[in-house]
């Protein structure tokens, strides 16, 4: 099913690396409403992962970049801007790595240089991308920056450890870097918070399955997945959305509304 | 310009006055999307609006209802379904008004009659529409229900009065009702939080103008107009936020999320 | 233990029906830290409750008033100015009533004309009664105002009805009147929202024994009880949190901001 | 004026430099409500500070430290451990700095490096401090740890450049450790988000007393200042708000709930 909604539009979508990334489904759902787009993910992702399958299926072109490096970015925006011979619409961050979390360190034993690497790659990235691409004037107007996150940077998930923190950093990013987007090109970002969803990254998450069934059945209208994040991205992207910026949206089948609740109470029997 | 999002879809509007509603642009919208719908409002709101005017041009019917009286929703309900030949999928409700606003009253010095007369109005038709919609069964697995709101439900903005209250209570009843639908129907509820819009409600508030100049010079990306709030209402009908549910969304250039800044400051001097 | 917080404080407690009640627990409190007060309820609950025990142990007198009868509470302010021979300085409003939750409702199936009375009851009469203080000029500069809520104000608990949206609107009074009392009278006014606390107005939740206990197995330092609420309120009264005002405050032990644990898991097995 | 809130509490003080220092305040204060307590700061700002005046004044001892050393704060709690023979009550956390600040650089334009030793200062120092805390099991059961914030967490203030990001993690971080500190050991988190004050870190932001002068005038009470910030820790830090954890709560005269109003209207004119 396509509806047009991003014909004409470009982008760089980051963080795709096999089928059940959202990077992934985003890639695909933006392919079928007609965007063209740039893929790209670090050099040992990209080997890793099965990218090219994905670049060839949405006939996009793939540029390996460190998303911590400057350097990389750089020469990533001079490829993009080469590429698509003017400036891009949109962007997609979907990169959040935890080595605490890897470790299987809880949270107040975690490792400190640990600490400094998953937050410069969660979280700090999303700046880093941003202040390239604003350096270079690389988005046009109206363009459209959007961030992954989860709703464990408002309250307590124990098992999601130092990555809530870096959560709430990249969301307070998407406020402070939209504001400037904002009166000075026109350009809006938003985080989207989503429903646990069993990605590579999220198999790390000792417990990931009880959590992803219980998030489910908490959810008035179940988990969304991947391919229903994609397609609330897409809208994001469009310009049907144009006046919406620094927020943080809730994809997640109400889970962030619910309190305690008659399913929470069967639990307990 | 269209993308055929909500083709096959049928719907009811509420609160459809004259060209400047934004139930009038959503309207527009939707047909242009492809929707199917019924125009309603009062019987006095239809004698001083255009609203048939609107029906003629978006193909739609009216039906007259005073969405604060059970057995006229009811009615407006039993004949959609009729119209329809079976449920429909979206519901607006854009339905606002405040006495003690138009009263020039305070407040603290509110008046206890008005203030019974504009919750019912404001809010509790809100429930009043979805406890019958619930009862006849009337709307379709993963249906969209959207009420319309202002930023004046979190923080104090003394010239909405009465109205913070109400709204407060509307974005309540989404997310409150918004549980039952989703676990029975999976039938998302949510409230969107506009930028102010002048309206013919919004001109009974006393310094409108220097209000909407002011949040539209604080706002970054500046207000939403009631076409941006028409283009956003439509991604929520579609199917491509279908997870989204018991959110308060804002479409507002970022106005929610702004502190002080050099605009601000400039303002001063 | 006493620390002489109030020391020359002089208050009106709403609410106090017998030992379980919250607003018991208060006057209690506040008794201890050298407070004077009047308490107040209608005539109907100082029939049932024990008021009059209270207000024996605390030196305090006891004066009828519907909280939604203007007349009421006029004529309380009238006599509180001429007994305590000024203004005075502290409001505690503990009241809270729905029918729909007596009558075994649900959410979708309420009664609109219970539903009148319930809002009147449990968040109206707020207003009231700072209305005629604020008519009356009946408080002191520095004086402080507290309700109590619930997180259903914010999140979907299904067993409590129609006093969800009550509470919505009920912290939004407290932000809007707060905005007068502030710029007019430096006084405060805030809501604390507590755990769920087992008193006769919760005894009528269906359910309220399952859910008082979840609620204190998933609140980190396990359910704040009415003693702790005491302690907390008696803060807000004192001199020492002047600035703080137009604020919902959790007193619930952590609960506001859990979200999926190994508590919660552990239930599922 | 004393109420003797503290009597027999011990703690731990971070970041008092000078009189003009939040620390400065919270430890007059907590002297004169009888707790005991050590003062610590960077070896620099001993040298820059006045901090021995201070010791002197409130009968407490400097022990150095550079809260973003492990060692350090190693050192720092065996020290105390063994200096009140025993554990401790309560900590503040008032420890901020930002290089971009200081260099004047906008947001878009910041330093990675200079970032990263802000973040380590700012934010981790934090979870640095109670990490070591907790592996030395030097918190009394029912203690309370505070760290100082600010609104710039939740919404944009161009002018507190990356110290927003910061304060959004500091806040997840008191969310995230209050979770365990809860559980295991009965001891509370909370974040003070206060009105701008201005101390010697305020200094170095631009425009800062523009900024002062504009949140006074915004806030309803008028901005709290130092002494309220000490009065108001101090009842966190005391027995009456045992049952408050993982909040982040907002002393500011309601700045934080207000929208649109005349004041701001009238800068307009």
């Amino acid at each position: 099913m396509s509806y047009n909604l991003l014909m004409g539009k470009k982008g760089i979508i980051f963080g795709a690396l096999d089928e059940n990334s959202i990077a992934w489904k985003v890639a695909e759902r933006a392919y079928e409403e007609k965007a063209s787009f740039i893929l790209t993910n670090t050099p040992a992702s990209l080997r890793m992962g099965k990218i090219y399958d994905l670049s060839k299926k949405t006939k996009s072109i793939v540029i390996p970049a460190d998303a911590t490096s400057i350097s990389d970015i750089e020469i990533l925006f001079d490829k993009a801007l080469i590429f698509f011979g003017g400036k891009i619409d949109f962007i997609l961050h979907s990169i959040a790595m935890s080595i605490n979390i890897r470790k299987k360190l809880e949270y107040p034993c975690i490792n400190y240089d640990f600490l400094k690497k998953g937050w410069d790659i969660s979280a700090v990235s999303f700046h880093k991308i941003m202040k390239i691409a604003w350096d270079k004037k690389a988005i046009n107007k109206w363009g459209s920056i959007v961030a992954l996150t989860y709703i464990a940077s408002k309250r307590n998930f124990p098992s999601y450890v130092d990555m809530s923190d870096y959560k709430s950093y990249l969301e307070s990013i998407a406020r402070n870097f939209g504001y400037f987007w904002g009166i000075k090109e026109k350009v809006r970002v938003n985080t989207v918070s989503l429903s646990p969803i069993y990605t590579k990254a999220a198999a790390s998450i000792s417990g990931f399955k009880d959590f992803l069934y219980l998030s489910n059945k908490l959810s008035p209208l179940g988990n969304a997945s991947s391919q229903d994040c994609a397609d609330y991205i897409i809208t994001l992207f469009s310009d049907l959305t144009r006046k919406v910026t620094m927020q943080n949206l809730y994809n997640d089948g109400g889970f962030s509304k619910i309190g305690i609740n008659e399913c929470l109470i069967s639990l307990k029997d």
